[in-house]
Formats: structure tokens, C-alpha cells, sequence
């Protein structure tokens, strides 16, 4: 099945392209080509028209663990934006490899793997168990960016 | 020499694939391959059994610096345990790439790569100064998953 | 135009390698290559003669933005240093891929990608827009070693 139709059966629409807030200068690429492999960029939560969503804050503390999960799961649709966006077609994604995720943790907050299962959910529900499949970690960390409770960074191979 | 003759040499026993604690999900894989690239998900210390080993908690605070060399120590042979399951057969493993250590720091905790040392030394007395060598940071983040002092994620090629 | 005319037109005098400071042991390599690919432990700002350069602290505490922005520069010079003295020649760089900025942030501090601009800005600058493009993380963490106030770690392709 191809992706498209595969979101679509999923009811998904994908964002619109990262609108970069004001005054940001961000002088590097979404996604990175080198031979067959994707480096994605950090990214995090946008809404339908590619503004960066909250809510905003530290998980355990402002944003609640099921937020978060959330966030993480607008992260990916985010990242197939920029993926559809540079590759033209997400069937050329042959198959993900790596998934690095970071949560800005309230101190004490640990259950960072189940906020980072909302982006590696999707990522297997669209793409399947086996092209879907990566590594990953899950980490916590002290700052991010906009103060978005989830960034991930990613690489694919393509075809 | 082969890489178990090398373990047994030095007395290890690799530990037992990972238990997940019961009611967490991890939908991920321990260990990607994609081609000639083992990319490995973020591992910590586990026991013999393959359980989440402590002791838990910051490093500089619960958790001393000899603790967390320790628990660094016991990350690499989870690692390897991980890629003898993936593998078959670790020597397979025809170089390590990177490294990428991360500390769970209390405020102030600066010593991370020798904490970290704890697994970059088991790696090139296993594998040697050419195909253990590897690229290699150390931080501090805010919170690890479980608690776990140290958490590593590495990538290696395969033949 | 060869990277070393390029560097001598911007004034830029690489730094010499990093001094290790007394009593510290780094049982890794600076640049690791395996293949075509040159991976880049994290690297700190260091001065002229090599040693790892202050101002020291956290990024919003002790340390300003303006003074991460040029330690983030540093950054790159050092790790130009170290592929220069890896690779021996600098044009043998055939593309960025991955750039992961680490900055270490005093709570609340995130403008975390206007820091790693400094390192952005400089692989750019030297290498041109389609060379030195790559895809690019900004985090906040909560330690780095020798209080240094960023840490980059990168991949790049070489021939």
C-alpha cells in the first residue's frame, strides 16, 4: 500500500512545512541527503497549518505525560511534512533507522519512553513492523528550543 | 582471536537479554540494522538476569561516580548481550562507529566521561584499540528512564 | 576554491589540537572514520594553543547567549582542528550530514539554536551552502564536562 493511501485510511492529514517563528534564523536543512540516508533534523510539534503547537513547559509540570504523548505524535506527522516536502514521495522511505528523543522532564519525570511511543506508534502504524522498525532512546533533557515539550531526531534510508 | 574466546579470557558472562519492567512498552528494537550499520538503541545496566540493575538515581547524589563506572560497565556487556541476540555471533562486529553516553546528573556533576570510560574501556578490551575505536560523546541530562544512572546508545558495523 | 584559501580569507587561523587537561583519560578518538564517513565526538571551544576555552558555566547564568554564540564558533574551529589533523586535508570533505548542539542551559534558558548559530554559521561560511548544509539538533542538557557551555558533536562525508 502506498503511504499516502495508508494515511489516508488512517485519517491523517499531514501539517502544512514548519513556519519558523519570527526573528528565528534556523541557517540548516529539515532533512539532510547524503546517498540513501535522511538526517532529519530535530523537530517538534506543529499544528495543521505548520505553527509550532503547544501546549508548552516542562512534562510533569505544565504538560501532562498524556500531552506529551501527543506532541510526540504531532512530531512525526511534522517530520513526514518535511520528509514528503524534500522527497517529493514517502514511498522512497525504504526503511527508518534510528529515533532519538528528548523530553524536557520536569525534575523527577521519568516515563519518558511512553512519551516517545506517541511518535514510534505512528511511525509503525503507517509504515509497518518492518520498515517502520528503528532504534531509539529516550531521553530527558533540561531546555528545548520554544520551550516544546518533545523534539526527535531521526534518520531514514531512501530509495 | 574470537570475541567470545576474548569475553571468557576476561571472565565475562554477558547478561540476559533485557527484561522490560512489567507494563512498559518499548515498540522499538534493540539493535536496527540497515546494510552494513547496527544502530543500537539506548541501553543501560541490567543484572546477569538481564533485569534493570541499580543502584538508581543522579549521579554526584544517589549515585556515586565509581557507581555509575560500574553501571557504564554493565551498559556495554547489556549492549553486547543485545548484539550476541541480534547477530549470532559478535564477531560479526567489524568496528565500532559512536558512542553517545549520557550521565543522569545531579546539578553540578561535571566528571561524565569517566563515567562513560567504564564503557568505552570494556569495549576496546574486548575488541581492541583498532575495531573497538570510536568516536565518543559524554553529557549530563535531566532524567533517564527507570532512574538508570547512565544510558548509551552506540552504532557499529557488520560484515 | 580549497578550503585552506577559504580559511585564510576569513581570517580564521585553525586552533592546534585539544590538550587533554592533567589527569583526565579520553580512551576515544576525536574523528572516527570508518568508510567515507568521519564521525565527530563532542567537541568544546578551545583557544589557539588547544585548551579548552572559557568563559565556563551555564548559558543564561554565567555565560550570555552573545558568549555561547562565539564559544559555538570555537566549537567548529576545534573540530576543524581535529579533522584537519585527522584527515590531513580539509578538501577531502565532501559534505556536512549531522550537526547535534548541546548547550548547557541554566533553567529557563532556551534560545539554545541562536547558540549553535555560531557553530551553523561558520561550517557554512567555510564550506558554502550545499557542502556545509546538514541537518541539525539544539538542545538544552543539564551538564557538560569541564562546565564548558556548548558541545557538538557531528558527521560529515569525506572522499
Amino acid at each position: 500500500m502506498k503511504i499516502a493511501d495508508r494515511l489516508a485510511e488512517l485519517d491523517i492529514v499531514l501539517p502544512k512545512p514548519m513556519i519558523v517563528p519570527a526573528g528565528i534564523c534556523l541557517p540548516f536543512s529539515w532533512v539532510r541527503i547524503v546517498g540513501n540516508r535522511a538526517c532529519i533534523s530535530g523537530h517538534g510539534p506543529t499544528n495543521a497549518q505548520g505553527q509550532i503547537e503547544g501546549p508548552f513547559g516542562k512534562v510533569g509540570r505544565e504538560v501532562t505525560p498524556e500531552q506529551a504523548h501527543v506532541a510526540a505524535r504531532l512530531t512525526a506527522l511534522a517530520m513526514l511534512s518535511s520528509l514528503q516536502q524534500e522527497l517529493g514521495d514517502l514511498d522512497r522511505i525504504k526503511s527508518w533507522v534510528r529515533v532519538f528523543g528528548m523530553v524536557n522532564c520536569a525534575p523527577g519525570f521519568r516515563a519518558t519512553p511512553g512519551v516517545i511511543n506517541g511518535f514510534s506508534d505512528l511511525i509503525l502504524s503507517v509504515f509497518g513492523p518492518e520498515r517502520g522498525q528503528h532504534s531509539r532512546s529516550a531521553i530527558g533533557v533540561a531546555e528545548l528550543p520554544f520551550d516544546i515539550p518533545v523534539e526527535i531526531e531521526a534518520e531514514v534510508l531512501i530509495g
